[in-house]
């Protein structure tokens, strides 16, 4: 979320989820991404090292990330042309077709199983401005229900 | 942690786990969740926010949360009305009934797959008493194997 | 990490994953695993609080622990005899046997689809040289390729 599009509502915080969180003092960032399709996998590397350059440049520690919904989820994987394709095949047919009871849309059951079962949160190494990944992985969103704007919730915590 | 070393502190220390833990001077709390049913999914977000509040109700960190079993597990998901049962189903279902080797009860398999499967620990990002969650982004504790009490460690690293 | 910043650090710098990572003054910590099967689990408890001991034997806080790999994952779990190889079991009979575009390898993609969705981060409670665990639970590495030697990346925040 840009500082700017925040101006308007300094004084009385911004509401977040279900919750007003004021966000003058506290050292916690957002990444915002936008997915373009139904099922996705979008490789967050860059933005996550870009935020973490930005603000923990000097520093190592763990870079904590949430995403902050019911329908997405963060994991790592190996992003080999095809590879995002195949994992969502994979998890499409995992999830079983069954008489679900979801009251506003049972068709979303799969994507709010998927985000559970996947999960949500991820804790990386980071040392000065690098996240500490192998060879060929990548940190990536999970898009289960787009296209749509994802908020991810940043934290930097110190390791000592 | 040698049992030598633990001497001077069984007289206040408490049976967790396969060891002894003195809990005189460390910040580390606990929760402890009753549950009702054999599989049963519980909203823990306020539970959890009760203890944040109680503990570090001025502080921006990283609440983290190790559900300490192997039948149960920790993860987040949306809680419409029915979304629990449903979710209880897929998994249920997921699991394939194999001839498995479990030596005491082969019938326990599906519950530990579970449990290592959607994970055991949760990492939220935490701002002055609230967590930071998305809109119907709840903290839920599964429960594979109930009824039974389950505890879940608490830690708390401030963020910066 | 800048390029710049990384000069005169680079002749002691080893490569690790994709980058050159410099360890003279990191306050961070590596695991190095053998496996021995395509497909194994392995109990890294040991290992873990053999590292906390050495070099947080005093402290309280979180060990978090990342998998520098996209065909391993990290969780906790149950190991009764038998249980491991249950577990390989179901994760074998989960994965959907469909028609995988990967390129080099089409024959790796359960395996990278089982790292994402099992998970490679996993965050631990640490009480002065302890895990936090409960009776029965033990931290494991997933083998999904093997053998190899895997790298785990180890770093410890205090919590307060």
């Amino acid at each position: 979320m840009s500082v700017g599009s925040l101006q308007g509502l300094l004084k009385q915080g911004m509401p977040t989820g279900r919750r007003v969180l004021p966000f003058t003092i506290r050292p916690m960032h957002r990444l915002s991404i936008k997915t373009q399709r139904k099922r996705q996998i979008l490789d967050i590397t860059d933005p996550v090292e870009a935020l973490l350059r930005q603000h923990h440049a000097a520093a190592v520690g763990v870079c904590h990330l949430l995403v902050l919904h019911t329908t997405a989820a963060l994991t790592t994987a190996d992003l080999d042309p095809g590879t995002d394709l195949d994992m969502l095949d994979a998890f499409e047919s995992m999830i079983p077709k069954l008489n679900y009871r979801h009251p506003h849309d049972p068709g979303h059951v799969p994507d709010h199983i998927l985000s559970a079962l996947i999960g949500t949160s991820v804790s990386l190494l980071a040392d000065r401005g690098s996240l500490i990944l192998g060879t060929w992985q990548r940190v990536i969103l999970v898009e289960l229900d787009g296209p749509r704007t994802r908020e991810i919730a940043f934290g930097f915590a110190v390791t000592v």
